[in-house]
């Protein structure tokens, strides 16, 4: 049984309380920290079956009966957490990205050189059902050598300014996921990245100094094109797609939906739309990904997305803003110190 | 070159014309006789490139230069004109049904036996690129043995009653296609029918002694169980399904649109309706149909479907009306003379 | 929050505790009683968080503090243990059929009149979210009055003749199923049943006095009519559809798959099969179906699915045997008492 | 009655005269030339009805009882004829490219200036019923204002290095179809183009100096993004699809196939493989740009797909080359004179 900590109770440390409450046989959350612990939150976690709660994520660390934390908290906590986490023994998850500051996450290498730590990042889509599926198919030769790599990906209603401003630009906050699924399905790191983007959605994106539609262009290290599509607005819900085309045949996914009801009537045939968003979408994966850093801790294996997972897409979304800022192509090695 | 005579130029005359004139290389329309001949239609038929037009069929009959004849008239005369165009050694494509009656049907039986004359019924659906494409995985092997064949058939909206007073009743004016689906698809007769049905589209065609929604259950003579659901009135279209399902798996055909486009939005994911009625649908087909007999022609053939096929679906809606009648399952050899 | 004790530690019970222990908040398995219990089992059981096993159901029955039980035994004791546990004042959750004796069930439903216990019957299917959505399309009157209700369901597997022996028939023990989704989509009962049907995939089967392949066409009360189609093998998995055609249009689902990869190769276009079978494909709804029973015990409503509910099926269960038997459309209310 | 003068006899010119010999009623095929007129095709085209016969085209631009020419020659022969054409007062159909030289088809662009003479270039995609379904949902603003439009166009096979050689490369040879559908579907024209290229398919063609695989990412006029991506191999067959993705909405189409038969087994689910190639799916649209361009004549309207419909991909084209060997977006501007 490994005793987990986990540092911040926003949305997704939620998730995380709710998936090892109900999904994981093999793991326990002995404590819940956040700053802002109220008393609501503090009793919904003890209904859920949590053993404590602290507003200190310092008494996480402290607590030598715990095994691994899960970190949370806001962006910018992530990297320094990680390395007093490490420091303390704990296996650490932690949620994306580890930081914005390549800097920031040589910090956290270099804390896990010479440690027996377990590190993962949260990508969570690596471990839904359809890519899992598309990069089986990848893997097993199914389609031969990959050589155009496709990812849509668009959120069905945009952010407010407020949080565009803090949140890095959309290719940090937002692409990262589809640089970290491109890597994942292309097995290898990218080389060089393009960017057309633009302000469409919401003119406000755009004052804060940010895009909303970007259609993105890399060049894999294995020879393979890559090219996401990203908009902060789809009308019809969370449009999340891959398609890997190769030289033996192509494998591709369209969206899960609440149901496969299809109704025939004057006005067409009309099935449902993708889920909502990305807790609707993703409930599944957040629970498998934990599950698996459960098992790598158990078992003593890898972690299936270490440290380097956690800094490639980071690198590549740095050189996204670059490509944007400066109107053409960036390798990727322009960013690596 | 094969000269052919067309006998009836109303809607499907006219079909069989324009496939002749336009798709059809080795065959030429040398005469479209109709009773009811108008300028129009005379003038019509000139610019498509017919050589002359007649109101008398018996002209047809007797023009040396005619190899066949496409026998397109109202149904009271397929018969009688089989047997006189089969005496005047013409080869005959007869529309569906032959007749609603049996001794009728055999008289061209009878006709037929020691002369040389190609004899084809006009069940245009197995021509038809979705059916054809069921038919040749089930007779391929590809689903093993069939154990349930399902066609669906609605139309798009119901007949007047006055049509449905003269059509021979639903099973052998609308089914007879189905009936000829199924024996096409198990590859043997049926042995036993069994009728569920209802008037729930149209009280009138109920008043003129008629069903006009049914669910028609068939015993198999290879042991196969077949059903077939008819509705005379589907809103969205002309709906036209089948699927075999057997030892060794399943195959099955949706219905053909006007485009693959697909409209998402906040209603939903939405694609086309079927094409809408049979010319829609079956147009290709219908000029199959046309080239499989002219090639029977040419290369001495047996046709594609020959005049026991013309025969048993026509006793498989004789049988349908008695089990609707009786309520009870009947037996096909109940109506066989 | 709601005390339950489950009577049976089959496959069916187990799923029930599973679900329960990790997706009912509100509802806590206090007993789980089997005579066979095992230690296994037991270990099990503890380590999914119930509070006590036994091997003596009545334990169960006889605990103040349990509010309803779970009754997963075998078919026989399906009904006596009902009337036991309505008689001790417990809530009732009866998997199906209650029994395959009308009588029987007769007991049952005397035995809840001037009761306040819930009863709820376990047809898990009226729960998939794709039922429920098809449900939904014609309840909210989508698609108009139904007129044509088409059921197909077919297992990957057939059972063994041993079980086949002890299982009531296809009729009762699968189609059964089928017949209260046949229910649940026509919003009303049969009134009449006609049975086609056939030993196509296993002789042992026949041998057995059973058949497995059968198409059931059944006449509803509102004047649809309804037609399923099953098979105890279908190679590809299991087949689990539904479509509603009605005045107004057509609702249809088909099957739910591990993933929607499509793979495009020089073969085709590949999805995946339908997921294997009952317990892969239904196990979100026998969650669902308990969630809905321990709801209705807490806000004090009905059940969604009452003791007539689990009559009716087992009515036309055993009209479809008499149909079998006796080649003929037979009529509910010859069955009924 | 239109009188049409066909000049070439390969493959693409055959296919209009069939198309006009078989599908359009109000055109003639007067004459055809080819300066390798061979018997086989004198007897073919007198065969599908064609007047006469020429090798040398002139004769065809001689002939005052001609009203229109289609000129299906080699690329080089394009803009002389076409000005020739048009000097001698001929309404003219021209395959693409007009030409590869932009100084070329300005010298078309004059001497349509103070002429009557209608001109249509052979962009057929924009003809195909679902690409028309697409734009339409478009232009009826059904998806609002388009923001990121996807054009896939992949080959089933590449051509041989002799070809590829003198193709005027990848960009100007296919990929150039796809520059008219984004013109086509975005309602505007591109203001700039990015490449990412390479050779993944055949290591002769990176010899002769071109490129197989590509994605192309291009920037609207009307602020809107649009990506092309290109292979000269895919092994499943002719993948032609698109989707514009816009502020209410989004559209798409995928590829049309031979039949709509799935076959369920043991493998998975299996559809078939889109149409072989261009002559399989987009036969229907050649019979249609050809009916629209006599229609332009008839009623004296503007044709679908002027001259400078002609001149924009080519731009888009050269844009695309430059952008490859210099490795920057490069402006259209850059391009025009």
């Amino acid at each position: 049984m490994v005793n987990v900590g986990i540092i911040g109770a926003g949305r997704i440390g939620r998730v995380h309380v709710e998936s090892i409450c109900t999904q994981v046989a093999n793991a326990k959350v002995k404590m819940l920290a956040d700053p802002f612990m109220t008393e609501e939150t503090a009793a919904w976690a003890k209904d859920m079956g949590v053993a404590g709660v602290t507003k200190d994520y310092k008494e996480i660390l402290a607590d030598p009966e715990i095994d691994a934390v899960l970190i949370c908290s806001s962006t910018d906590t992530h990297s320094p957490i990680s390395v007093e986490a490490i420091h303390a023994g704990k296996h650490v998850f932690c949620e994306k990205p580890i930081d914005h500051d390549v800097e920031k996450i040589q910090e956290v290498i270099e804390a896990l050189k010479n440690s027996n730590v377990k590190y993962q990042v949260g990508f969570n889509r690596r471990f839904d059902h359809n890519f899992e599926a598309v990069w089986a198919a990848v893997a097993q030769g199914k389609i031969g050598d990959p050589q155009i790599i496709k990812v849509t990906s668009r959120d069905p209603k945009p952010p407010c300014a407020e949080y565009v401003k803090v949140s890095g630009g959309m290719f940090l906050d937002m692409t990262i996921h589809d640089f970290d699924m491109v890597r994942f399905l292309a097995g290898c790191n990218a080389e060089e990245v393009y960017v057309q983007a633009a302000v469409l959605v919401d003119p406000a994106i755009g004052e804060a100094g940010d895009v909303d539609t970007a259609v993105i262009t890399l060049k894999m290290e294995n020879g393979a094109i890559a090219v996401i599509d990203n908009s902060r607005k789809a009308v019809y819900g969370y449009d999340q797609r891959a398609e890997v085309f190769g030289s033996a045949g192509m494998v591709a996914t369209s969206n899960d939906t609440s149901s496969l009801a299809v109704i025939s009537n004057a006005e067409g045939v009309t099935g449902e739309k993708p889920l909502y968003f990305f807790l609707e979408r993703y409930m599944a994966a957040y629970a498998k990904e934990i599950k698996c850093f459960i098992e790598a801790i158990e078992k003593d294996t890898e972690t299936p997305l270490g440290v380097m997972d956690g800094l490639e897409p980071v690198l590549m979304g740095l050189a996204a803003k670059k490509s944007f800022e400066e109107h053409r192509p960036v390798k990727i090695s322009e960013l690596r110190k």
